[in-house]
């Protein structure tokens, strides 16, 4: 049996859409349970099947406009660090799930559930490439904002052992985010940065990778401060609804909805950005995943699923 | 008469691209003079029209690999600072196009451009908007890779003024990047800058603006450091090739390989990166536009006509 943590507390949409997707999960499989943290009543509306499920009381969040690191002072009463104290307190847990503040997950996995090997976690994302089935790591995408060298360079070792163990990459191809790929390219951090990397025989560095190679399979892990990925991300999202919802109205005015409507399902089930959009902390003894705010019930599924595959195969245990 | 500077060494296509561009120019603007920097053998083959070109003698260029302060030691020889040169020295000049190195252009327009008013100039880009027909001053784009919030903040103004100027916006909305829309989101250069720029009285600051939303005529001047903001042009421009590509497959794979053309013909004209690619210099006396290095005789044609157009508009010089 994998027992599985669930906030309800952190999304957007609110907890009966968390809700939904948990019951969806326990519906489908047999071998997991979830330990929801939330508001009790709530829950039991769900009907959820017994004996599959627990509730650990919480009423409170943490927002984005909160302080993440003020808001851990009452962390008995807030969702997002029960749920991680949890996981951290329990052999049986697998992993965590959270669409709360990413500072408030960073601070809980900091706290309960930090590898002792490192100094903080990163939160990376998977992203597909333009090849098909082969994915990028993106680390950090929002976790550290403000970073130094040898975090960056952290980064790279979490990043490269990450898809070791997730896709059985031996040399897994580490790139640095920069405004060019040339060598002397970067800020005053990717060109401290880049010597670093260049000299750690332990990671196979490829050099400075451009944002218009970003998710072009250009390496496996793509290093860079939480506030450059944040951009590298959003800015990918942005763009890419902005495309489709433009094709969709072209194909209106021209009388051809259906095929843009169907090139539109095409796009989005190639990148699909409600499924990839969770984050994973590296450096943490358990898996966490970060969904977005904005994450609906077919988010938190796809997390759980996440989460079922990946210890299957044992990552990060090993 | 209008007089424009073009440095033919800068574009990976080679000077012959380049020069295509400009005899198309010189063929359509009766009013249009062209002060071609290169070599004068090459550009006697391409006939241009007599009385309406000169040439400046020069072959060497600066590539991204070289250190654009060094490569100023021998300004004299290189193409793109005797472009800048002849643009700071004679009042017919209205602007200068290279495809070069972007440190040289901000070299030699510090050098030889430089607004008195100004401590460094800034690379804008005026990106396209959801809203069709209206447009977003991104600045910086990657002349200032790192920043304090004192230029950030001179980036706001240099925005406002070129968009009150080119787009007649009164009060032009600024905006900050952020990894987040609120208020307490930023890097340590953004929470700096955010206060700075909610106590400038003459600047029209609407808050933090997260990368997704970059793109959704939110603001009218997005200001960045230059690091970040090649991350938004990069990745906009790298993303947007990818979902045309993946729709273009799949238009293949269906037997609907007409329709996904005319999609991306659209989407391409909406967003039409080799036009909108040119970058403009902001904190310059005269008009300096920065072409893409990739820049062909069409991106090189566009530049020429923007210049017209901002010159026409009397902008900069007001």
């Amino acid at each position: 049996m994998k027992r599985i943590v669930v906030d309800t507390l952190g999304s957007d949409q609110g907890p009966k859409a968390v809700l939904e997707g948990v019951k969806e999960v326990l519906s489908e499989c047999d071998d997991v349970h979830i330990t929801i943290v939330g508001d009790p009543a709530l829950v039991k509306e769900y009907q959820l099947p017994e004996g599959k499920y627990d509730v650990i009381e919480a009423y409170e969040t943490v927002t984005n406009y909160d302080n993440p690191v003020q808001a851990f002072y009452k962390a008995e009463k807030v969702s997002i660090f029960l749920a991680l104290k949890e996981a951290g307190e329990n052999d049986d847990v697998i992993g965590v799930i959270s669409s709360g503040s990413t500072g408030a997950v960073m601070v809980g996995t900091l706290k309960y559930l930090l590898d002792e090997k490192r100094t903080r976690p990163a939160l990376a994302a998977i992203l597909p490439t333009i090849d098909k089935g082969r994915y990028t790591c993106l680390v950090d995408t929002g976790a550290s904002i403000d970073c130094g060298p040898h975090q960056l360079v952290e980064f790279a070792h979490l990043g490269s052992n990450f898809m070791r163990q997730l896709y059985k990459i031996d040399y897994p191809r580490v790139g640095l985010l920069s405004n060019g790929a040339e060598p002397t390219k970067g800020n005053k951090l990717v060109k401290e940065t880049f010597k670093m990397l260049e000299a750690d025989e332990s990671i196979n560095f490829v050099g400075n990778i451009e944002g218009k190679m970003a998710l072009n399979d250009m390496c496996d892990v793509l290093v860079c401060d939480g506030f450059a990925g944040n951009q590298v991300l959003k800015v990918t999202e942005g763009v890419a609804v902005n495309l489709i919802t433009e094709m969709i109205k072209y194909g209106y005015k021209t009388g051809k909805e259906d095929v843009a409507k169907e090139f539109a399902g095409h796009i989005m089930k190639t990148y699909d950005f409600e499924s990839n959009g969770a984050g994973i902390m590296l450096g943490a003894k358990k898996l966490v995943l970060k969904c977005r705010g904005s994450s609906g019930p077919k988010a938190i599924k796809s997390a759980c699923h996440i989460l079922i595959n990946l210890a299957n195969n044992k990552t990060i245990y090993e």
